[in-house]
């Protein structure tokens, strides 16, 4: 941190689909509820930022002009390398030179991961940063990680994920020793792929909370707080959730056009089930950080709207004041005689 | 078959949750609407069955006794190889040997997939056998095979569930040459595990209608017929899946909970749901074959009632009329030169 007292968030604003106007207007109401000696860092075309923010708030702000801006289009990996002075990799620079303590942003999400391990670099011990998402379940919320980030995954990559997802999951949802289970096609031991067998036994031999191995159906009821699974399955998993609301609602639709009286009744499960799934708009969640890059880097939904850029924000100061990776060094050093970081 | 004009299924009298109850109550339905020249063959406990039926239907049937149950709480492979005088082994061997065109069981759904495997053996070209299951979708179903049979998969197994889900689709569902996809991390090529890279080529180079890749929002949106993964995606994906009405109840009851009229809209809204999710109910489904075995075996639910008993027996005698392993067979044998079977 830039000092024990001040925390500063550069925000990228000129990420995401509705750039700058949704992020400067989140940053104007995250100014309201950071702390008087919070700041918030600004990153992007100054000429454009400076009109839609000057005279709105009391809060403490700048702004670092940058000239170009990656898009939702570009290559992530290339992006970052060829657009140096895009308030992507302006942002993160900025804080790799720890002048921020924190880089937000809801642009390309590949180039933020790709920004965040080129620029920001590994934590020790670490062999694959990852990213993990908070799942609404029946009671609680579920940290599902990898969310995405890394498809073809070892044994070792896995348990990683265990270690950063429990202190992750701890520090954010105030819980001590979350459970950590492996997500599996059954609860057995002898269950799973070559991979997955391994990961379990390494799980097990760990100082974490380890439950076991949890089903599918396991993830909403978040029988675990923590559910590890490489990226590919991570990822099918949260679109497929994702793709339920909108199956749902076109179902409904299909049964009310049936019958007046379906068509009164389905307008109130419809108004129902906005209430019961309300936190599953990505907005409410604020983002979510890299995991095991040495800093505080928190992606955004592309679509986030000025409470989501807030939320993201707040976040980030959050995840900074935490200092999880001072936890995730010293967790996974106490396991790397046995088990070496791997590629 | 046993001959062009009569169809012999045999039953599992005895697997299943609610056997020989459900069993037989599902084969006097199912003998309603076979056809006058097919016939149901109970296999088990002859002293248990036969006053279930005896004047019940004017249908054809027969009881072959077995004095042995495989349970669910039987270790599958050992059982078939233990319990040799099991109702499961006994119809299995029934099979085997011509006596009857088809074996379904609601029983132990391992058992199933080793009796099948290890009695009726592979169909030539055939590496993995596989199942498929029908996903409900926005506007038609989904095939998503494999669902849970092969966790650890090859390109080559990828490509071949890719052939029999092609052709089981196309049978039942009666749509001429089905879209066929891969489910994956994002639409582009380059995406995914080195495994689902190669499938990918595999699919491309193949006489299928391969439309490329799907993702996880794509399943309940069907678009494609087919979508091809490993059994342990698979598996996760079904019971996750299988799991969301339950989570949506927990969580409209808890809206129900604020307000009596929340209480009155929630108790709206539960029976839309029922109605817009009916077919989401596996009874209706019928149960599902295993691909690429020498024969007709179909696994149902163990909990299905007596129409999903009756359904299952229906299912089985489409499948035996549509002479899938023909199908399957020649088109393997097309590609066999390129690629030959792996285990």
């Amino acid at each position: 941190m830039s000092s024990s007292s001040t925390l500063r968030i550069a925000l990228d604003a000129m990420g995401g689909d509705f750039a700058p106007q949704n992020e400067v207007a989140g940053a104007i109401l995250a100014l309201r509820e950071l702390r008087t000696s919070e700041e918030v860092v600004l990153v992007g075309d100054a000429h454009r930022i400076e009109p839609l923010i000057v005279g709105k708030t009391s809060g403490t702000y700048s702004i670092e002009h940058a000239t170009q801006v990656i898009t939702m289009e570009d290559s992530p990996t290339a992006a970052v390398r060829q657009k140096r002075d895009s308030s992507l990799a302006v942002g993160m620079r900025l804080h790799q030179e720890g002048k921020v303590d924190a880089f937000v942003s809801a642009g390309n999400t590949g180039a933020m991961l790709s920004a965040s391990t080129l620029i920001l670099g590994r934590v020790a011990n670490v062999s694959r940063p990852t990213i993990g998402t908070f799942i609404p379940a029946e009671h609680g919320v579920c940290l599902l990680v990898d969310a995405g980030t890394n498809v073809d995954c070892r044994a070792q990559h896995l348990y990683e994920f265990g270690v950063m997802g429990s202190i992750y999951f701890e520090k954010i949802q105030k819980k001590k020793n979350p459970t950590v289970a492996l997500l599996n096609v059954g609860e057995e031991k002898s269950k799973g792929t070559e991979v997955v067998l391994e990961a379990f036994e390494k799980l097990s031999q760990s100082k974490l909370n380890f439950i076991g191995n949890v089903e599918g159906r396991d993830i909403l009821k978040a029988k675990a707080d923590v559910v590890v699974c490489d990226g590919f399955v991570g990822n099918i998993v949260l679109k497929f959730g994702e793709s339920v609301p909108g199956f749902l609602r076109s179902r409904l639709t299909d049964v009310a056009n049936r019958s007046i009286l379906n068509k009164l009744a389905v307008g109130l499960a419809k108004s129902s089930l906005r209430k019961a799934l309300g936190d599953l708009d990505p907005n409410v969640a604020g983002g979510v950080p890299v995991l095991g890059v040495n800093g505080v880097a928190i992606i955004g939904h592309g679509s986030s709207t000025a409470v989501g850029i807030k939320n993201m924000i707040l976040r980030a100061a959050e995840v900074a004041r935490a200092q999880l990776n001072k936890h995730i060094e010293a967790a996974l050093a106490e396991s790397v005689g046995a088990s070496q970081p791997v590629n």
